[in-house]
């Protein structure tokens, strides 16, 4: 599957790579993985969302909330309560995404430990290759 | 499910969420993705998957392939040729990776257009929000 902009002999459109490697961005940054996550028991509010996810700052939830609404993953309801009422909540689009993101997030608990010893066992060899 | 630092209120272990998130990272990495994916076929050599690639330097493909097998997700063996042959393929663990990594990049590609649909349409209301 072509996914990044390289030169044509393989038939692959470029605009298509460059829009994939920008949705794989994405799911390779931890805050959107994890607000996808969280919003797939239905619609949260800000500061819900703040203290489910523990170690977010205000500014970086804000920002990735904004990136989630931009790529139609998420919807941003204002209720004219007072206060007003904020709540996020997954699209039909954001929904589809989370079934791959879930199965990847889950792999990735399972298999850490693995990835891990792999690690220390390569950084051990260090100078031998 | 936890996947980051954060304080410990929510009872999940700190070094899983910060392990979890370098493992994201290497999924939101496309060149990482994209051999992942070449190499679901079968070994290739250096060369073969610059080709299959494309638009991938010398360097990059080198230290992304360092980072695979570092991981644990690939191996790497040199047969004693002239010159010498290098191979490249997944180990048991990069292939398990492969599937949800293969899902995430179908479902990327199928939905490509709505998000680009999504986005035209946010930055188009600019100054509203």
């Amino acid at each position: 599957m072509p996914v990044l902009p390289s030169p044509p002999p393989n038939g692959h459109v470029e605009s298509d790579c460059r829009g994939v490697a920008s949705v794989l961005a994405r799911v390779g940054d931890k805050w959107s993985v994890l607000v996808i996550m969280m919003l797939g028991d239905g619609p949260r509010r800000f500061n819900e969302l703040k203290r489910m996810i523990g170690g977010v700052s205000q500014r970086m939830l804000t920002l990735t909330l904004r990136g989630l609404e931009r790529d139609g993953l998420v919807t941003r309801t204002v209720y004219p309560t007072i206060p007003p009422r904020v709540d996020y909540d997954l699209t039909e689009l954001g929904r589809g995404l989370s079934e791959p993101v879930k199965a990847l997030g889950t792999w990735a608990l399972t298999h850490l430990p693995q990835i891990q010893t792999a690690r220390e066992k390569f950084d051990g060899e260090g100078e031998d290759r």
